[in-house]
C-alpha cells in the first residue's frame, strides 16, 4: 500500500501514475480533491478573469459604438456560481482519480512522524509515502491583518460583495492579477509594494503588462504600517504617511510550504521539505512533491514532481528537471515567458508589437495589440527565450518552451506552418531574426 | 528588377523576402495591400467573431446571473469600424513592406502575356516575375444570384444592416463561420448544403463544432433552385420544395483562382496557374504563389509559397512542402486540426473532453468545454494527428504540428511542461496514450 497525503496536483497526479502502474494507492484528502489550484488559486483567477476580460472587451466595443451597453457584474452571483463550478470540477477530478484505481479517503488528515504514517490518529502501514500537503498564504506581521475585510487568496471566498475600494499588499503576479480583475469589476484598486511591482519581469514585458493595470493606484517602495478599522478594515496606513481608504484588503504577500503535518524529516527554515532530484526526503521510503517542497508553486511543476516521485517509488529512476519552466500572468492579455539553454553575453533580444488576431482585433482601435519577444544566441542561431503578451499566449508557449529545450534555431521557423489569423508574434520575430543572421 | 503582381500574403511576403536579400523589387497592387486575407476573409471573420463570442459569453454569464444584461450589437457600426481597422492594418503592412525595401505601386494592374510583363498597358522589363493575383468567390449558376441582398465574402461589405433572416449557401468552413457569427448577432440563419455540412471533418470534431451551430437551420443534401425577389432577395427556393424567407443570401460556394490577368502560361481548367515545387510556372522566369495556384487557399500556405518562390528567384533552391498543414475553423471555440506522418491501419484515435480553462470556465455550467483528440501510431508511439476544439486552440497547433513533423512520440510529452490553467487537452491525452502503450 502506498499512501499519498494531499489531493492537489502533485498528490493526485502522482497517485494516478502509481495506480496506473498497478500499485495499491490510498489518497488522503482533508478537504476536496483538486487542491488550492482548483479551489483557491489557478481556477479562481481563471473564473474571475473570464468575467473581467469580457467586461473590458465590452467597454472597447461600446466605445466604438459596436455595442449599446456594458453589462454590470453581480459579485455575489460570481462568487456563488464559481463555487458551484469548482465543486463540479472537483467531482470530475474525483471520478477521474477513482477510475484510475486510486482509493480516495476524504475528511481525514494524513500525517507523518519520521517513517510512521498516520491517518488521523491511527498509524497505518505503508510501503511508501508521497507527501503533497501543499502551501498556504503568508500573512505578514502587520497590525490589523485579522480584521474582517482582510483576505488572502485562501479566504477570498468569504468576501460577500464587491468592495468599493480594495488595497492589495504585495507586488508579484498574484497582486497584479487580482488588481486587474477587481478594477475591471468596478472597484477602485491600489497596490502597495515594498519594492517594485512585477520587478522580476523583463522590462518590455513589464511595461506591456502595466498597460493592463492603467488606473490602478501603484505605491512602490512603500510598506504597510497597519490596517485600521473597528469591526472591519476601513483604511491602510502606509510608510509614506498616506492613509488609503479600503473596505477590502487583499494580502498577496507570498506562499509558504504547509508542512506542519510532516514531522521528523529534514526541512528548510521556511518549512519546505528537503528532497533530492528523485523527490526523496530525508526519510527512507518517504517522497514529497508540490508546493510543500517550496517554490516555484506552479501547478504543472507540482504535477511533474508528483509524476517523478511516483516513477521513483516504482523504481524507475526519473529525475526532476527545473530548467525552462514557462510562466504566465493573466491580465487583460496573457503574459507568458519561456526560456531555455544558456544565455551568452552576446545574446540578442528582439521585441515587436504582436499582430492583431482573435481577441485583439478591436484593440487595434486603441493602437495596442500586445508584444512578442525573442532572445537568440547569434553564434548558434538557437532561440533561447521568448515572451508573448497577447490574448491566448499561454498554451503555445508550452510547446515552444519544449522546442527551445530541444534546441530549435530561428532558421527552422521557416518550416513551422502557422495558423492564421493569430496573435502570436513569436514565429514572425524568429523568422526576422533568422533573416538578420543570414546577412 | 523583379516584379511582384499582387500584394496579398504570397506577393507581399515574397517581395519582402526578395528585398531583404538585396533584390530590387516592385510590387503592383490594384487595390490595397494585405489582399483578401486582410480586407475580405481572415480578418473579417476575426473581427466579426470577436464580437460574436463576446455576445455568446455574455449570454452564458447573464443566464448564470453574473451579468445583468447582454449588450445589443449595432451592425452598421461593426461594419464601419471594421473597415477603419482594416484600413489601419493595411497602412501598417504598407509601412512594413516599404521598410523592407519594396517599391509598392498602387492602383495599377499588373498582367502577363507569356514572358512579357505589363503595368497597366505599359510593358516593363523584369528579371523575374512573381504572380500572386489571388482568388475570387465562385458564384453558382442559380437564378437570382445578381439580386441585391445576395453576397459573397467579397461583397459582404455592402450589407448595410443585420438581416432578419439569412440563408447561407454552401457547407464548408466559411459557411459554418458566417452562420455562427450572424446567429450570434441575432439573425435567424439557415444553411443549405448540397451534401453534408462540414463533411470533411473528423466525426467527433464535427459533432463538437455542430454544438456551436445549434439553432441554425441546416438543410443537407438539398440544392438551391433559385433566389426570388423583386428589387432585392426575398426568399430562397430549395430542391425539397421548401421556400425559405431571406432578406440576405450569403454564397459560401467556394473559391477559384483569379488568373485572368495572367496569360500565356499553363493553367488548369479552374484557372489555377500550374507550378512545380519551386513555384516555377511554365514560363521561364515567371513564378506564381498563393491562391492563384489553387487550393488550399490558406494565408500561411500562401505566405510560405511566396517565400519559396522568392528563395528560388534568388537561386536558393527551396521546395514547397504541403504535408501537415494545420487548419482552423473559428466558431464559438477554435476547431483546429493538425496531422503528420503516415497513418498506418492500426493507428489509434483517442478523444476526450477538454479541460476548462481561460475562455471556457463558465461553460462548465452548460456541461461542455470542448474536445481534444490525438491519433497515435502504436508501433512507434509517434503522434500522427491532433485535433482540438477549445478557446485558443489555434496558436499551439502550429507548434504541435511542427513537433509532429519532427516525429514527437507520446512518451516525450512527459517532458513538456504545460502552462496552467489551460484549455489544451492534447498533452494530457498524449500522456494518457503513452501510459496505454507502456502497458
Amino acid at each position: 500500500m502506498i499512501i499519498v497525503i494531499g489531493g492537489g496536483p502533485a498528490g493526485r497526479i502522482g497517485a494516478m501514475r502509481l495506480a496506473g502502474a498497478g500499485a495499491e494507492v490510498r489518497l488522503i484528502e482533508k478537504r476536496k480533491i483538486g487542491g488550492q489550484c482548483l479551489h483557491d488559486r489557478c481556477m479562481t483567477v481563471c473564473a474571475l478573469n473570464d468575467v473581467a476580460r469580457l467586461l473590458e472587451y465590452a467597454r472597447v466595443q461600446k466605445d466604438l459604438g459596436i455595442l449599446d451597453s456594458v453589462p454590470s457584474v453581480s459579485y455575489p452571483a460570481v462568487r456563488r456560481r464559481m463555487r458551484e463550478i469548482q465543486e463540479k470540477l472537483s467531482t470530475v477530478l474525483d471520478a477521474e482519480t477513482r477510475r484510475a484505481g486510486v482509493d480516495v479517503v476524504y475528511g481525514a488528515e494524513g500525517s507523518l512522524s519520521g517513517g510512521k504514517v498516520y491517518i488521523d490518529d491511527e498509524e497505518v502501514r505503508a510501503d511508501a509515502v508521497l507527501a503533497a500537503t501543499g502551501s498556504r498564504a503568508v500573512i505578514p506581521d502587520i497590525p490589523g491583518v485579522d480584521l474582517r475585510g482582510v483576505y488572502t487568496y485562501q479566504t477570498l471566498h468569504d468576501m460577500e460583495d464587491l468592495p468599493r475600494r480594495m488595497v492589495i499588499v504585495g507586488g508579484g503576479v498574484v497582486a497584479a492579477e487580482f488588481a486587474h480583475i477587481f478594477q475591471a469589476f468596478g472597484s477602485e484598486v491600489d497596490i502597495v509594494v515594498r519594492s517594485r511591482l512585477l520587478r522580476d519581469l523583463d522590462e518590455k514585458v513589464r511595461s506591456a503588462a502595466m498597460r493592463d493595470l492603467a488606473g490602478v493606484g501603484i505605491h512602490e517602495e512603500i510598506t504597510v504600517l497597519g490596517i485600521e478599522g473597528g469591526a472591519r478594515a476601513r483604511s491602510v496606513r502606509l510608510s509614506s504617511g498616506e492613509e488609503i481608504e479600503a473596505d477590502a484588503v487583499f494580502l498577496a504577500t507570498g506562499l509558504a510550504p504547509d508542512s506542519g503535518a510532516l514531522q521528523g524529516l529534514q526541512k528548510r527554515p521556511d518549512g519546505a521539505v528537503v528532497v533530492d532530484a528523485h523527490m526523496r526526503t530525508s526519510v527512507e521510503g518517504v517522497y514529497a512533491a508540490g508546493d510543500v517542497i517550496g517554490p516555484p508553486y506552479l501547478t504543472p511543476v507540482a504535477r511533474r514532481e508528483g509524476v517523478v516521485a511516483a516513477e521513483n517509488i516504482l523504481g524507475r529512476g526519473t529525475v526532476m528537471d527545473y530548467a525552462s519552466i514557462p510562466q504566465v500572468m493573466t491580465l487583460r492579455y496573457d503574459y507568458t515567458i519561456a526560456t531555455a539553454g544558456t544565455d551568452g553575453d552576446d545574446a540578442v533580444t528582439l521585441s515587436a508589437p504582436a499582430p492583431a488576431g482573435p481577441g485583439s482585433f478591436w484593440d487595434v482601435a486603441r493602437g495596442w495589440t500586445g508584444l512578442a519577444q525573442v532572445r537568440v544566441d547569434p553564434g548558434t542561431g538557437r532561440l533561447i527565450g521568448t515572451a508573448s503578451g497577447v490574448p491566448g499566449a499561454s498554451i503555445p508557449l508550452s510547446y515552444l518552451g519544449y522546442l527551445m529545450r530541444q534546441g530549435i534555431t530561428v532558421s527552422e521557423f521557416d518550416d513551422i506552418i502557422e495558423i492564421h489569423p493569430s496573435t502570436d508574434g513569436v514565429y514572425g520575430l524568429a523568422r526576422y531574426a533568422a533573416g538578420m543572421l543570414r546577412k
